[in-house]
């Protein structure tokens, strides 16, 4: 079956795919699509499961210190960042990833999926979405190796 | 500063709190308010912190290791669960807390929080939840012991 996150990593490693922005151990982190949360991120399992509580407890493991690894980079990145808001839902896109969602003060209350659509995707143009990018890959704890 | 999340913990400790499935190792697990999708659950850190990336790495480990417990137990109880979500906001409460939803064919579409109130409440009865409870902890891995 078409798995839209499966194609994101073939482009990946096609070095076909403007929003990537690092490999991590066992997963790949990319920029979202939406950016109404300026940096917002998303971590992709680089093999297709589904189920995060099914995993092998060491890829699980390991797949969370990815989590933790990139959280830290977006925190470092963004100063201005209040909170990170983590989730792993897969109710759209079943190939396990994370968001990974930099809040600051003032933005619209709640989870960002209440919001309406245009305050979700926000309206970062390429060079913006760039500049993230670098800033993001800047502050990972070390330049990754391409696979 | 008032905490409710720490007062919750408190009524856990007095057993005053008819929400508490059980105690894990670094954190309690209890039945949300919210039961729109039957079993929701909220695994609430024992100490406050509110950042899940500035946690002490041992301590962040051992809560995502009480979160994969508790979400495995919360898939057993439930055979007609079809997905979980995971996810980590504190953009109201910041007391670190993880929700654990369980998801089921035929729910509305997307997040839990793009619905609609009375669609995320659920109206979920006393014995209802009695029953939730007793079916979650029944699921984990063996009985804790009471702090």
């Amino acid at each position: 079956m078409p798995c839209p996150l499966c194609d994101t990593l073939a482009r990946v490693r096609a070095a076909a795919e403007p929003a990537h922005i690092a490999d991590l151990a066992v997963s790949t982190l990319i920029l979202s699509e939406d950016q109404g949360c300026p940096g917002w991120c998303v971590l992709v399992l680089t093999d297709h499961h589904e189920h995060l509580e099914s995993l092998p407890p060491p890829l699980r493991a390991r797949f969370l210190e990815d989590l933790s690894a990139a959280a830290g980079a977006i925190r470092a990145a963004f100063p201005d960042v209040q909170r990170l808001n983590y989730a792993c839902l897969g109710n759209l896109v079943p190939h396990l990833h994370w968001h990974l969602i930099p809040r600051r003060p003032g933005d619209p209350p709640g989870a960002v999926w209440s919001w309406p659509g245009p305050a979700q995707r926000g309206n970062a143009a390429l060079p913006t979405r760039s500049a993230l990018i670098h800033a993001i890959r800047s502050a990972l704890p070390r330049p990754t190796a391409p696979r």
